[in-house]
This record gives C-alpha cells, sequence and structure tokens, in this order.
C-alpha cells in the first residue's frame, strides 16, 4: 500500500482554513493509503525559538483538533516528531552529503523575511497615526503611483503600501530600499517617517532571528522526515514543492553515493483553502480573522455577525452582490447547494437581510462544527488517554525509522551497534 | 572532579606526531581527571563522505592505537560518537539558536579548501613533468620574485610555490587566480600549463566536496559533543581555539535564552608536536613520511634510514650540524640527555658517522615502541574484548547524555515523553 507522509507544525489552535486546506484531505487519504501524520514541533523551532512558552500547549491543542476532526489512530500512525530522535541523525547524515548550494536559494525563506519586514513597516506605520485603508483601491497600484503627488498626507492603501514593499523586495539586487522610500513618500507619507521605517529595516534587528543554521537547514530535516519512512507521497501545497524536489535529490544523491535506499517520493499537490477571514483578508491568526474549530457557538454567531458583506449594501432595500461578499464565500461550503441559490437570487433582489443571511450561515457553521465540538468535549474530560495515542504512534513510528537507520548506517558502512 | 573531553577523528592509524600531540596529553590527564574521549566518527564524514569504506577498520585501529597507549577504559571514558545519538539531537536544537553568521567566518573551512585546492596544483605540475624542488631555496621569496624572468623552466621550489598559492588564496578579495598565473609564470613554469591549471581550480570541482551544509554546521555539533557533558575543559591545539570560543557562545546563547544549564568550557592549550616527518616536512598521512605507532621493528629501521640527515655533510669525515638534521630532532625526543649531548658533540667533529647516529636513534625509537607493540599483539589476539570497552564506555557516555537531554527539552519546554 502507497505511503503516505504529512506533518503540521503545532503553531496554535486550528481553524476552518486548516480543516479546508488539510485535514479534510487527511480524512481522505487516511482511509485508502497507509498515512503517517506528524505533530512538528522540531520544524516549529525553526522560526520560534526565542519563545517556546505555548509549545507544550500548541501540541496538546493539536492533539484534540486532529482528533475531534476524525483523524483515526487506528486508520494512520499518529505521532510527535520530538519522539524520534532517529529524525535528527538521518537529517545530521543528509546534512553531509548536502551542498549548501541546493539551500541557499530556498524560496520560503524569502517569503518569511518578506512578511516579517512587511509586518514591521505596517506596525510601525499605523504606530505613527498614519491611516492604513483597507477596503480595495479603484485604481491599480501602477496608475496610482503615476498620478500619486505626496499631497494626500499620511493615509494609504494597504493594498499600494503591500506592493510598494513587494516591488522593492523583490528586487533582483537585494532589497531596493531607496526606491522604497521614494513610492511611500510619493503616496504621501511624511518623508521623516519613511526615512526612520526604512533605516529600521535596513540596520534593525527585524528579520534577523531568522538567519540561523536551522532555518537554513530545515529542509534537510524535512528530507529526513520524509525518507525515514520511506513515504511514497507527500501531500503539499504549492509553495512546498520545491521543498519535495529537494527530498528527492538528497535521496538520489544517497542512493548513487551509497546504497538504493529510499524511493523519491512524489508531491501529491493539494489545492490551498480560498476561504478568507471574516475581514476578507486571508484567514491567519496574526490577522485575528479566523474561526477555530474550537470556537463556541457563541463566538461563531459573533464572528459571523462581523463578517464583511457586500460593502456597497449599506440598508436591507439595496439589491446585494454576493460575488463580493465574505458571508456568500462560507455559504458556498457550509450551505446545501439549493439555499446557496436562494440566497444568491434574493440577495440580488434585496429579498433577504443581511442579518437574516447570516443567521442561516451561522446555524450551518455550527452544525458542521456540532459533532466536532462533541468529540472535543469527550477528548477533554480524559486527555491523557489521547495523548497516549501519539505516544504509542511516535513509539511506532519510532521502530520504523530505527530500521531505516539500521539500514542508512550499513549502507555508508558507519560503525555497527 | 574537573570534566575533560576530546575526540579525533578516525583517519587512520596513528604516528608518533599524534602520540606525542594528542595521546602523551590525554594519559596524564586521564590520572587527573573525569576524562571522556570519543572517536569523533560523525566529524570524520565532514570531509570524507564520499569514500566511507576505510571508515570502520579506521576506528577499529583507532581503538588499537588508544588502548596499546595505556588509555585505559577503568580511568577514562572512552566511546565512539556515532553511538550517542544525543549528540544529533542536541545540535539540531543548537542549529535552532545558532546564527548563520557565527559560522559562515570559520576559519578552518578556509584552510581545509586552501590544502585541497594546493595540493590539487601541485598534483597537476607534478604531473606535467614541472620539478619541484625539495631543498629550502637560499633566497626568500619576494628577492626571488623580484629577480625572476621566467627564464629557468620546469623547475620551482615547493616553498615558492606554496607561497605563491598562499598569497594569492589569502587574498582579501577572494582568490586572486590572476595574480596566482603571473607569478607561476615569472617563476619559469610554461604559460599554457598555468593557464590550464589555474582554470581547473577557478573553474572545476576542486573543493567543491566540502561546500556542504555538514561541513558549515560541523562546529555546532561539535559544541553539542562537548556541551552535552558540561565539559569544564577541553584540550585543544590553537587552530581549535575559534571553534571552543563558539562553544561558549552557543551555551551563553542557550543559557540566556531558557535556563542556566550549561558551563562554558575553557580551553586547555596543548602544544602541538614539532616532530617533523622522516623528509623533514609536518608529519602526515598524505605526505608519506610518518612513522606509525604499528610500525614493526623494520618498518621503522628502514624509515630512520631513510631519514633526512645535513644536507651538507657528503662524506663520514665533513663535520655536521645536528642543528638541520632530522635525526637528531628524533633524538632530542627519543635518546637519554647525556647521549643527545655526545652526539651532538661528535658530530659537529665528524667523530661518529650518520649510519651509527641512526642506528643509536633506531634503537631507542624501537624502545620507545616496543611495550605499545606488546600491547597491540594482546590486543589483536582478543579484539572483540577490548571493542566491547568501547561499547560499554558508549553506553555510559549515552546515559550521561540523555540525562542532560532531559534538561535540556525540559529548559526548552519541549514536549516530555
Ligand atoms: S444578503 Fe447575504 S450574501 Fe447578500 S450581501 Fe448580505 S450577507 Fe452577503
Ligand atoms: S651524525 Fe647524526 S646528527 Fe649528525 S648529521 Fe648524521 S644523523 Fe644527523
Amino acid at each position: 500500500m502507497k505511503k503516505v507522509l504529512s506533518g503540521m507544525r503545532p503553531t496554535g489552535r486550528l481553524h476552518l482554513g486548516h480543516y479546508l486546506g488539510v485535514i479534510k484531505n487527511w480524512l481522505e487519504l487516511q482511509e485508502k493509503y497507509d498515512c503517517k501524520f506528524f505533530i512538528a514541533d522540531w520544524h516549529a523551532l525553526t522560526n520560534k525559538y526565542k519563545d517556546t512558552s505555548e509549545l507544550k500547549e500548541n501540541i496538546r491543542q493539536m492533539i484534540i483538533d486532529w482528533l475531534s476532526c476524525g483523524i483515526n489512530p487506528e486508520k494512520a500512525t499518529l505521532f510527535i516528531q520530538s519522539g524520534v530522535k532517529e529524525h535528527a541523525e538521518l537529517a545530521l547524515l543528509f546534512s553531509m552529503i548536502t551542498p549548501k548550494s541546493w539551500l541557499e536559494l530556498n524560496p520560503s525563506y524569502k517569503d518569511l523575511k518578506f512578511n516579517l519586514y512587511y509586518q514591521y513597516l505596517r506596525d510601525f506605520l499605523a504606530g505613527k497615526q498614519i491611516k492604513i485603508i483597507q477596503t480595495p483601491p479603484s485604481e491599480s497600484f501602477d496608475e496610482a503611483l503615476k498620478k500619486a503627488t505626496g499631497k494626500q498626507k499620511n493615509k494609504i492603501f494597504e493594498e499600494y503600501l503591500r506592493e510598494a514593499f513587494h516591488r522593492a523586495f523583490y528586487n533582483q539586487k537585494g532589497i531596493d530600499f531607496k526606491g522604497l522610500k521614494e513610492m511611500l513618500i510619493k503616496f504621501g507619507i511624511q518623508k521623516k517617517i519613511v526615512e526612520e521605517v526604512v533605516r529600521n529595516l535596513e540596520e534593525g534587528d527585524v528579520g534577523k532571528d531568522i538567519d540561523t543554521l536551522g532555518f537554513l537547514a530545515y529542509p534537510v530535516l524535512q528530507a529526513a522526515d520524509i525518507l525515514i519512512y520511506k513515504a511514497d507521497a507527500v501531500p503539499v501545497g504549492e509553495d512546498q514543492l520545491p521543498h519535495i524536489e529537494l527530498t528527492r535529490e538528497i535521496a538520489r544523491r544517497f542512493n548513487n553515493l551509497y546504497k538504493e535506499i529510499f524511493p523519491e517520493p512524489e508531491a501529491m499537490l493539494t489545492e490551498a483553502s480560498k476561504l478568507p477571514g471574516i475581514d476578507g483578508r486571508k484567514m491567519s491568526k496574526s490577522y485575528n480573522n479566523a474561526i477555530y474549530l474550537s470556537d463556541s457557538k457563541e463566538e461563531v454567531d459573533k464572528k459571523v455577525l462581523q463578517m464583511k458583506t457586500d460593502p456597497q449594501r449599506v440598508r436591507k432595500t439595496d439589491p446585494g452582490n454576493p460575488e463580493v461578499c465574505i458571508v456568500f464565500d462560507y455559504h458556498r461550503i457550509f450551505t446545501d447547494k439549493e439555499t446557496v441559490e436562494d440566497i444568491d437570487k434574493k440577495c440580488r433582489k434585496a429579498e433577504i437581510g443581511c442579518v437574516e443571511c447570516k443567521k442561516i450561515l451561522s446555524k450551518n457553521l455550527n452544525r458542521f462544527l456540532d459533532p466536532i465540538r462533541e468529540r472535543r468535549k469527550e477528548i477533554e474530560k480524559d486527555l491523557p488517554k489521547y495523548e497516549k495515542m501519539f505516544f504509542e504512534g511516535t513509539e511506532k513510528a519510532r521502530k520504523e525509522a530505527s530500521e531505516t537507520m539500521r539500514e542508512v548506517r550499513k549502507a555508508m558502512k558507519l560503525w555497527e551497534f
């Protein structure tokens, strides 16, 4: 049977985006394949090593989230990465045969840096009373930049801010801080503020935290995670494809240098969840716009009420456009097809109010979450029993991993103990 | 009691240089301190991962060499690194907190590259019938370069070749291949040959083998080797001082971020052996000029006969100068003081011949090696029994290491199994 491996970093409670993007897929995979799902706690350290106070609780929440969604230890092996030391041993051995140059071009490194820098830029400006406007601008960035004169003081569309930084950051010759300065000033932000924030970005500590060996090396640890179980396939999002390619390259190099031990795993491309957060941006813990699997009925009701609707629909008597309504995005996923069509029609004719429409969504969301909540309650009543399932899974994984390591050491002609 | 840790890469049988530079020191340390000595087999992979066929035999020879010299498993813990997986786990955790920039300046990386390149340059020229003259030149490099005209064809003093490459290599702006070309042509090597070898150095695969993650990361593995036993002191040569400083920095960083767990180990500076090889160059396996602890009486006699003496002393009736005689360097170490003084006097007055002088050295060297040979014979008769001592040592080290790892995981607030 095909062997499938997948892991998740324990960074906090799971939200609907995680469910749709990962868990839903796992629920199908565990029915068909020999699956291993693991909590990648070592990986969580790569960008969050300074404050580990939440790590244990995050792992605990991940155990609860997985099990309450129906991830099943009788169908898949569930384990915690740091319980299988063999991953570290294999990563060390792989490090010996992996050219540095394979790692230095890692795109997620750059993307993470982009996000850290951008977050800093945004927060700094907001802190200086610069108004960052959320509604989408009516012109493209290029048109707006052409017309911009720096006259409209101290406000900027979020889209423009992001695009300006994007252009400066993904510059061929390194980050173009000078260009960034010019753009921000042109868009009307005070010169003094711009100079201060750009200087901080250029010389300060932002992003320096991830300039570690661990961050550089984590794709090698990931290769070890996968190859130590001789996985045939790894479900991944588009952004993870380069890492799987690296894993395949490491497998090939090992097989060529020593002995044919590792299959080259294939990537099973899974689509990322397109469900937005309640404010319309990408659903994310850091935007504070997520609906969690562990949210209570009351929390869900409240969040649905806060959801953005068609911004043009001011009064109930205005006809609405479901295409630009976040609530409707949710209906498409959590509401039956017939009702969705009905809402679509009625909204356009102003025959349904947004409050009523949201109530329907609330009901459906809660109906979806109720069985998960029920299982959660069960699990929380006797957590040690469920944690034990992960201990047993870890033990099982460890046995398999140490079997592979025996082969690896033999192939590499290392000392046998 | 002070805890001392030291390791050796299993790269082949030990020679007298190893004995004088390391083993002799260990023999004293094991009497006074709580010592751990380990065979650093994982480290041996950093620059020799492509061909591991000799690794096991090298470890076996190292076990025999250590024990036959009197390194004593009842006094010190003797173990093999790859048997203590905890080193890999701690190295992984340290990698998360170690800035890349701390590693990129590692001087031994540059030095190793220098040696690989130089070896290639030298072998290439020798292969093209360029005569590489071993006797020391009578003028300094600078004087010679000033006078050089390129007329004296296709021979060069080894000293000049090395110096020319040294200047080109340790250039502030990267390797100065152009300067190297000019120097070699000026010293009289054919332009075509110079251009070919420099192009190979510039574009070929020489030295690329060590551009690996493992090579970049090995000082972090070394820090884990040391800190996992909370060693107070590490005997090292001058060239290893930057690594110990890095170990101390990692210890400080860990202690600051999480909890005061690791002492900062001090470096116990040990002098490198100054005993030259039989040809007067540094004693080294790669120069084929070493006397091994495992050499037989016949091998030692033969090597002593090959030893370089005062080059000015052609006939037995010429007075000699012990200051420039390799045989005399050996006498200073292996012959009693009185005899050394006697030889000194007699050589200068041509009252002793080199053959006789070498016979005395042979006798003394063999007297030094005899008890080591005897123990070696004992050990080889029942090798499994002695290998077992290393297994037991490894087990003992593992227990201590896993105790530290428990503390480390707790301090870092990782999941507890
Ligand atoms: S009625 Fe529903 S779909 Fe239409 S705008 Fe309001 S919330 Fe959105
Ligand atoms: S007599 Fe001894 S010390 Fe003097 S040159 Fe000969 S070998 Fe060297």
